[in-house]
């Protein structure tokens, strides 16, 4: 039984670390790897070196950031009374891919989730609660944007009660809510499953 | 609309450029690799930039090696009068991750596919022409294991010819084969393609 070349085998080894990617993805990785140019190995390279060092997170909302701040709360152009709560960057991302929202957001990078031990101290949810106690009273809505699912659901609950905690004696009333569960757009009635459908009759609107 | 920090913005990019990562999923491996130590970041990061310099071809069958022959080459305990001709370096480890095969290969890295431009004088034929006439007559057999689909099927064809007409006139009798087409282990009758079907009862065996 054969193996790669060191050099090789290690740089599939450590593609294989990398989330969704099996043995046979990360040796292919690898293998396309030698195909490109030098030049740009070595840019990659040093980027991937440098990264840690370079990107921090926002000190205001937690998102990723190469200064203090980031470009959207760096945004005069946005509404900053109003926070979209959402469990990674890539759900940030999601949003604004599209000319969907305008207003900032937090990042609580994670959710909680007992059966994998992440706890609501585990992830920046206290951040979230000085921002809006230091705030004094300008903020208008708290989206709570946490996945549809158990983990998500219960982060979005935690939160929102943490919210209420702090929102009675300060007497802040900005909104909190949470995103629409219904059909995705393009579904098929027939696939949709139970508790999709549930949602999407009990949240019918006026049409 | 936002973009990430410049940083993460061209690690994903360049994660994106690699075969099978998508947008999304390359954004993911980027966000990933800031939770990973800085000591094995900047580990990757020298492997990647100095890969090419160190990885070669083998001289012989055209595997990845850091030698100058690779180690199945270089091992005696194989029978070096069987070649194997594959199309890629990860069809030849699928071979070694069992105990299926104790001869050597000859890697093409790539197959014929007139669609994509890519001619017989594109991929490692004539190396593999040049090795059997330079082997007076030691090797007893050649299987073209290229895949079981449309260009790898006519690149076997075009070999088996270029071998026949070098067979002839140096009197080498060496067997030409093919792998075994038929129906997967496991497999379910009800699903399996008419083709596969077709080769697996042509292909029947006495049992």
């Amino acid at each position: 039984m054969s193996t790669l070349p060191p050099t090789l085998k290690k740089i599939a080894l450590f593609f294989e670390r990398l989330p969704g990617i099996g043995n046979k993805t990360a040796n292919r990785l690898a293998f396309y790897l030698l195909r490109l140019p030098e030049r740009d190995l070595k840019e990659f390279g040093d980027e991937v070196i440098n990264m840690k060092a370079r990107i921090k997170l926002c000190s205001i909302c937690l998102n990723f950031t190469e200064k203090n701040i980031c470009e959207i709360c760096d945004d005069k152009n946005r509404d900053h009374n109003v926070i979209t709560v959402v469990e990674d960057v890539s759900d940030l991302l999601s949003f604004e891919t599209g000319d969907i929202y305008k207003g900032v957001y937090h990042v609580l990078h994670g959710r909680i989730d007992p059966l994998n031990n992440i706890r609501p101290e585990d992830i920046y949810i206290e951040q979230l609660l000085r921002r809006i106690r230091e705030d004094k009273g300008k903020i208008r809505e708290i989206i709570l944007a946490t996945n549809p699912d158990m983990e998500g659901e219960a982060t979005a609950m935690y939160i929102k009660n943490k919210l209420r905690e702090i929102q009675e004696p300060l007497k802040m009333d900005f909104k909190i809510t949470r995103l629409a569960y219904g059909l995705p757009i393009g579904a098929n009635l027939e696939y949709a499953d139970y508790m999709t459908l549930k949602k999407a009759m009990e949240g019918r609107n006026k049409f």
